[in-house]
């Protein structure tokens, strides 16, 4: 009797996202709705929501439309807009790829960071462009009780501190921020990443992201850690001509990060789509009051 | 092409399940495929499954089959079985009903600890007989940080450890369990309630679970509290031969406890379905695996 939308549930290295499918813009989703959506208990449960709307259809997007079928209207889990999520963007290409609105190969994604090309791959891993790092110069250090690393400044659109530790375990219970220096490197706060190696060009990382504490996969921190790996490493694609292609494991799953010469990053790993189903609208708005 | 299962997922008071129904118990769900479908990024998520089957259809429920019909085959999170769950039959009861196999009024549920009586009533709350309390004697002492408090010393099958404190906010983060003395009192650890009066037979709790942390709901919990909180408040109806009722707040929402004369308690309060789907039985088992 009373109205359903339809959702699907799904994750890339357990960066999670309840999906909510509305081509013509015809769903309300006011910040309290996606935070109910988004609600680990009393809702379903996600990082955020990708609501996939025609770029047509929606006035933020409208612009793009010659060039990008779909838009990424994505939300952060407190119901707030955000530009982009590598993450996101590469469950929203699944999505599209199992509605069969598009098949293998490249894709161009609205979202509110620009035109965004993915790459939906015969194997089932799917690549997105993440843009170019900086690498911000002078010295910071991250600390934990009392052990503390110099760590590499690398900006990724957000700011990082990528510090190599000899065991993941020294990076402690990560409840709280770590602490670092000098406090001017990071005005608004920093996502800091613990590195160790675990082979030729493959790293293993834990992840303390700003205003989030530790988290399961991070996507620019991914991309922060293969750019300060490669540095020390000696590996440069603006000066060797050729890409360069690190390993990251997280502890959601592992990412391929490849830097090419021009300075572009690319991401490439799983994307998942675990569930599908329906919610009662009226319990939606209800709560959402 | 693939198979199906169907899923639901509900809640009471935030302590939340996934309802997968299987009346003829045709599907196989290995500790495995539970601990994947109760992972809350690479799953659907939830504090356990409700696992829907008809008794006659259960090995381990079959004697039940002529008192009640359903079986609750409960499990935990981590895929170990559970005898029973005072806000999942509440939430058990609410999807037999929203499946039209149940209406209003009495209803009795098959669990491993034997068959419960369960209420729903017209305006939606869902009412669950949880048993008998009992107090044993001795001195208990919990502690946070540089505060501690005497505690009531409750069983409901579980241990439980009540203390009323000035404000719920002494209890701290809880991110570890408080301390408690003597330790032969819970040999093996115990639940701790933090409890404020809110009004006449009115209290509001925080608590810590033995094992999983700080959590928005505890059925036994509750009771426990009400119990304790009547025992304060010169109320017994064992003695009075008049049940006494509490209203207990919790972090996920209220619950109202009723002490009977002949010392059992019954718990009542919301259970809500959320949203039901299907997820591929494919992925189940290969992540199962």
């Amino acid at each position: 009797m009373s109205t359903r939308i339809a959702f699907l549930k799904g994750h890339g290295t357990e960066n999670d996202f309840v999906i909510v499918p509305d081509p013509e813009n015809a769903i309300d989703l006011p910040p309290a709705a996606v935070a109910v959506l988004c609600d680990r208990r009393a809702g379903i449960g996600g990082d955020g929501v990708l609501h996939v709307v025609r770029s047509a259809a929606h006035p933020e997007a409208k612009d793009m439309a010659g060039e990008a079928e779909w838009f990424m209207d994505y939300r952060n889990g407190d119901g707030s807009v955000a530009e982009m999520c590598g993450n996101g963007v590469r469950v929203f290409a699944r999505y599209l790829q199992r509605a069969g609105h598009v098949t293998e190969g490249d894709l161009a994604v609205a979202t509110r960071g620009g035109v965004k090309t993915v790459h939906l791959a015969k194997d089932g891993d799917v690549t997105v462009g993440m843009g170019k790092a900086l690498l911000p110069e002078g010295k910071v250090t991250v600390s934990v009780g009392e052990r503390s690393w110099p760590a590499r400044n690398v900006n990724m659109g957000n700011p990082h501190a990528v510090a190599f530790v000899d065991d993941l375990a020294h990076a402690g219970d990560l409840l709280s921020p770590p602490p670092f220096s000098p406090a001017a490197a990071y005005p608004d706060g920093v996502n800091v990443e613990f590195v160790v190696d675990r082979g030729p060009r493959h790293v293993a990382l834990r992840v303390h992201e700003r205003g989030a504490g530790e988290t399961r996969s991070c996507g620019t921190g991914a991309c922060a850690v293969a750019v300060a790996a490669a540095r020390r490493d000696g590996a440069d694609p603006a000066v060797t001509g050729a890409p360069v292609t690190y390993t990251v494991d997280l502890p959601g799953g592992t990412l391929v990060i490849t830097e090419r010469p021009d300075g572009e990053i690319e991401m490439t790993g799983p994307a998942v789509i675990v569930a599908e189903g329906e919610i009662d609208a009226e319990w939606l708005e209800t709560l959402a009051r």
